[in-house]
């Protein structure tokens, strides 16, 4: 039972990514599934790890990877949820960037009806960060103004639909002109950033940055009384694949603190998040993908690379260029 | 149409609040209600301002006071609501401490049935502080962990009760033994703040604070992921109706900054809020009495001192030995 994988084996550019054979054990626990792998979700996430910045990281060399989706190839004694054949989708832990994975079944969720395979592999880390922004941490009612400064990302796309299925009134932010239309299509308003900045759009009860640095002080006057600001990434801290000591001191330095009086004056809360934190623990993820199951979002797959191409995929999703979602697909 | 009114004149100690006859302009605009004051609520921001640490104080001299009940004596020509002899509740910004007010009818509210005059008067601030922290900032939801750190004070009651209203599992804190009883009469676990830093109890989704300074490190690391710590106030910094320098300096520093970077590692955010900034606000005040009429919660009446005892009446306060609400009582 071999495959083949997609290894962080230095630091550094997408050129040093490497291949491995994957020589995977033939024993199967009683609770493991193995999944021939179809398509591998890639995140921001692995990026920064390739660049070495990402505090829990394995050692290297290792495999990064956090979501697949394929066809389930052996099931252990005691599984009961899928059988040999069924098309499923699942949550990995790194390990992600392979052509076979083996699981335990609560990771596994079987691929919702009328979902592609790459639509599987573009859905649990982004289905689970958008969740557990709007549902755990602001708790999205009807009627909420919210601002998502990354609209057109993959979370961004889950973001404005769980605003819209909740009645939430939301505006969409990009960076580009003729990414609008894209925002416009889950009944959000979209601005570009700049478009933004200029106008008087405020009063937010939630807003959703990913970027860090000095943008969240500015949004911070953006909220209204009661309101969150949450943020989720550092992406400022890395420009086009690459991060410098300056970059990322720079990013730090920007990135502000907040003292409790200044909250308490203006009554409003700051917080942040890293979803991958919530991949370790099972009575969350078990909870989480439940709703997963029940929901009825969808994502935007913006592109599959062969996974030949892996090094054009890293840079096409630094290039933030994307719409959704990009993938590796391990089938063609 | 005159009154009385109790001042600060000079800040400082208790005995430094001072008389003086209220003279109220006959006039009255088409919206205005007049009330005969029966009962005032004190509140711990009266102290902060009585020892000229409140920003938002006006100069003095002035008539502090957030809230009183009493009975319509006069109402404008365009008052639709309320006719005299009415009995009502209101929200004051500033001047409560006074046997007659003259507001804006928006301000005011039918006394509930069943409510005692005293019980109206112990209701709008804490009501509006519990809910704002429990429904706009934390929204609970059944089956959350909730740690009220003051539960035995006059927001503390209200959010016990909301919080078995919205089915959350609450734990409530006590300095006192004693008054523990009291806690778990509103369907509430309770612990003595000794009690609870010796258990590991932790988890907790929401962490109501008032007391600012080093305990919001050690709360901080009781939530679990996703969850809010909210910082309402920094009694730490009085003391026994006292405030020097080194005590306000010392609650500061103690009083942490959060660096978003931490927020991200931990999954969680902190937040503050001071509910008298509500009050300025129409939008919202209307928004949370509609609330407030609709609910079934109630407030509990620590003691009623006789206007004549006001300064017994702050010293009490101070001594943090109520539970529950502290009123001036004008009709005795």
């Amino acid at each position: 039972m071999n495959g083949l994988s997609i290894e962080i084996t230095s630091y550094g550019k997408a050129e040093l990514l490497s291949f491995k054979e994957q020589i995977i054990d033939e024993s199967l626990a009683a609770d493991e599934v193995v999944v021939d792998v179809h398509y591998s979700g890639i995140n921001f996430a692995d990026i920064v790890m390739r660049l070495g910045m990402y505090q829990d990281a394995p050692p290297k060399p290792f495999v990064p990877g956090y979501e697949v989706s394929g066809v389930v190839s052996r099931v252990g004694v005691g599984v009961t949820r899928f059988k040999v054949g069924d098309k499923v989708m699942a949550g990995t832990r790194f390990g992600g960037y392979s052509s076979v994975v083996k699981l335990p079944e609560w990771q596994v969720l079987p691929l919702p009806e009328n979902f592609s395979l790459a639509e599987g592999a573009a859905t649990p880390v982004n289905y689970i960060t958008a969740h557990i922004a709007l549902h755990e941490f602001a708790r999205i009612r009807k009627g909420d103004r919210v601002l998502i400064d990354c609209a057109t990302g993959g979370v961004g796309v889950f973001c404005l639909q769980m605003c819209q299925a909740a009645g939430a009134e939301v505006i969409g932010l990009t960076s580009s002109e003729n990414k609008k239309e894209f925002i416009e299509s889950y009944g959000a308003k979209a601005m570009t950033h700049e478009e933004f900045w200029k106008s008087d759009e405020k009063d937010f009860y939630f807003i959703l940055n990913s970027t860090g640095g000095k943008t969240l002080k500015l949004l911070y006057n953006r909220l209204t009384k009661s309101g969150q600001l949450l943020c989720i990434g550092l992406q400022q801290a890395i420009t086009q694949g690459k991060s410098s000591p300056f970059s990322i001191v720079k990013a730090l330095l920007q990135t502000p603190w907040y003292p409790i009086l200044k909250l308490m004056m203006g009554s409003k809360s700051v917080g942040g998040f890293n979803a991958l934190k919530f991949f370790d623990d099972e009575v969350w993820m078990k909870k989480i993908l439940v709703k997963l199951e029940q929901s009825e979002i969808r994502p935007h797959v913006d592109k599959a690379f062969s996974s030949r191409d892996i090094v054009q995929a890293h840079k096409y999703l630094e290039s933030k260029k994307a719409k959704g979602k990009v993938l590796i697909s391990w089938r063609e």
